[in-house]
């Protein structure tokens, strides 16, 4: 993969319409994407609802992706499963579909059981076994499951284990992270609110739900502060803040296609059980147009 | 469905050798199992491993239990998937493959969306899709969602909603479940060490994991409740509490799988990242022994 | 102490008016309460705002408890503090002032060095240097520290550590505490919502908030197991269930005071930062008015 | 008051010796501090096992803090109580010592109760009460109960809360407090490992265990930070990450006694149930040896 692992990457949102994929409104949002500055999309990530699509509709999903995506941009696929058949089973697929790289969550539903030992052994096989370099996923607020620094800095010694994407939100444990792995082990964030906290600590990008609705401010913040203006990205940090809560844990991802909506892309329907908050879209107008003099 | 919700059911393991599904092992532990007194069989339950099968291979274990399976059994089969969806897809095949009923879990990945609302619609569709009666899951230590007394009991109210498996340990949950649904609603107990408990505040039997292990005792603890003996009933529950303890958060469906090999059932091995803790192997035969007098 | 451990106990009240104690309520209580079939009387529970009072209000409440209680009453004293110093001095003064026995919270500012050793080795110091008795106290939803039932075992075999109260509500718990500890090691109950089901499984009691407001109740449901009632216990225990729910969990000592007023028991004010929730006063009468003819 | 609030402050760890007080070792670490770039000391903060502390010896603490302390530091008191009324009496009383200011700690005893709206009055009150500032103190970790950014910004506007210790290391939580309270309102960190990405969103200073033991690092690294240094004051942060770690999480105040007493200051012993872990020393050695060049 001759693609770089940095910048804004956004967690694709999977249109529905009446319960069924809609690729036409996934490829149409990646059209207009293409024109950013994002660095590459994240196909079948949590904000995809990738855990309600069958086996099927994952390799739709990803071969429109593919179809859509301007070639320079990097193409991750959210690869994780609970098995590690299964994950190594829809990684290799997802290579051949085109992906440059996977995003691996953590196994997550026998908890007690996800010891630090069995998660090593995990990742180690699933990276013998891509083609293609994966990245660790973690998000401890979903899976009750966290990556401890140390186990990532050792899975960072495998040759195929390229970078991790951290949604725990805590800045130490990120910090510590970066501290620990290997030199030019690819750290992403994955919770907009400590964007550009991250980036102050050295991460490289963030896998960012809200950048589904403001890709160009998530872009802009990261180039501020790579400019060293530290004042203008807290400042924009400041800005996405209120929009970025609603689309995650205020309103989930029914709000963040909402807001999709109201911003001019196609964010469509979610799936059961899921639901779209309509009340709540008055409320993403007016932060949307909070941040129009931004635009 | 004229087979009655009650009685002891196991969570049924599900067998690999080398990665791949052993039905073979499956029925043989089904038709020893048909000698005793439980009263049926969960298939593709928490204990089946069921989140590491594909689509493909949860219709071949569902196919194979029935099988083997005496026809006076209580077929239960684990349906519950992340969406509406899927879940109304695998309850669908499940009834046509010869279940009598479906277990439900709640869907749990966006737990922050998961509300008393959309919890309830989800299992409201369902109920209406299925062709058979279902029962709700409710296990928080795996998925981090809580169904309350209040949300179970207006969903007692619907036909096709049968009963509830808790498997929170919670028995003053229970209590309040029992208290609140409507008359003849079937409260099963998922947690070996609160049987006995379970059954005094009014569960009509338990989906033990121990129970793939020493049915027999499951079994004989219900009779000695019914029969009025509670010393015995008690002193039952507090001899399989140390095995029901390793064979669940001890050491999980690894140390499951052990166990029923050193009772001479064949527990198999697990899929990865699941391990066989085969260093506990002589504390689970320790534990068995003590438990042989009363076998 | 000849009293024996065993029956209801509640966790007395400490009325205030403006702030200020109002040790004449708590006499009226205890000089009406002294006509019940209680076996005695917590002073300085959780319930009793014992971390609201000051050294010497402390021992104000407990010489006043001492004058009104009748002799044959069990007197319990709340003595836990933070220190083992601190505890230990209060539990010497609690016997000075006349208390036959200590419930001792544990530690619990310092979550992360609680650990057993550190629990056992303050049990220890604690029960050595004390006059009376002491029973452990472990209500994990406070404190954030749990006492495991192999800890709890290995403290039951102190000469001077006579029993526990376990407020965890955790009935699995409760009957590997039992278990595991020496026999005759006294396990009361703290949660009124699994008196019943704790009973079943060895409690010897239970000292329960709502035995402030309906203490007949709780007594005539322990009589009625103890006369293998089974039936009639666990009526009474769904009886309670929503008056004890909202004292505890839902309302708080608020509630529970005002329950105590509606009853006409002088439950007296709260101090601040609680407040007697006034709004709830209808719901806390309705719920006392389903429980009338029980009384 | 008219010291700024800002900078870098130890809560300053209290020294036993033969679990009696050792007042001199107090006073001997201060007037050592003294000669430092530290803005001023925390007396009776968690780290100086105020919990364990008498009324009486929480104002001997205070009288000597203020004779050893140099009169240009920031005299910051501990004086959260369970009460308000136990509150308000320490605040006043540590104003009466000298103290500049003081740092309120969440009342949490009755998790439940901590509505926002008891919060919001319980703080109320003890700014409208005391003779000097108040700042507000969360540390969830330990308390079980979280300051909202929202509760925080309308305390914010009160004249007497002057600003707040957020020691739960989330830095969203600290970039939305500083982004919705009033301009000025001074936010400190309370988490070394985050004390750099806090500065970089707005935080004024840091409360850092850590400066017990290496003061001149914490002041240098906000230096760094404040001449626009961010490579450095980011090298400095990885560099105290592992101490910081050990002397709070890892080991908790035993630890932090230990690593003051081995940096030459006077840590002496704590007070039981808290141990020194000796068996520790030589990792704390050993990371206090790689941060000498830096000394």
């Amino acid at each position: 993969m001759n693609k770089p692992l940095r910048g804004v990457i956004p967690p694709v949102a999977t249109p529905f319409k009446d319960e069924e994929l809609d690729l036409k409104a996934l490829q149409a949002n990646l059209r207009t994407w293409n024109q950013t500055g994002l660095s590459g999309y994240l196909i079948l990530g949590s904000n995809g609802e990738s855990c309600y699509l069958s086996e099927a509709e994952k390799e739709a999903v990803l071969a429109a992706a593919a179809e859509a995506m301007a070639p320079d941009k990097l193409f991750m696929a959210g690869t994780g499963c609970e098995s590690t058949r299964q994950t190594i089973g829809l990684t290799r697929r997802a290579s051949e579909l085109g992906a440059d790289c996977a995003l691996v969550l953590t196994p997550a539903y026998y908890k007690g059981q996800m010891t630090n030992e069995a998660l090593e052994a995990h990742y180690q096989k699933v990276a013998e076994a891509s083609p293609m370099p994966i990245l660790l996923y973690n998000v401890p607020q979903f899976t009750g499951v966290n990556l401890a620094p140390a186990l990532v800095a050792r899975l960072s010694a495998h040759d195929n284990i390229a970078g991790i994407k951290d949604s725990s939100g805590n800045i130490g444990q990120l910090t510590e992270i970066i501290r620990q792995s290997r030199p030019g082990f690819a750290v992403f964030v994955g919770s907009a609110p400590v964007f550009y906290p991250a980036l102050c600590v050295g991460a490289v990008g963030g896998i960012l739900a809200v950048a589904n609705v403001v890709p160009e401010l998530c872009v802009e913040l990261q180039r501020l502060y790579q400019a060293g203006g530290h004042p203008g990205a807290l400042a924009m940090q400041r800005a996405i803040n209120p929009l970025a809560a609603l689309v995650t844990t205020g309103l989930g991802v029914g709000g963040l296609k909402l807001a999709m909506d109201l911003r001019g892309f196609q964010g469509g329907q979610v799936r059961s059980p899921l639901c779209l908050p309509q009340a709540a879209r008055p409320q993403l107008a007016q932060e949307l147009d909070k941040l129009r003099p931004l635009l």
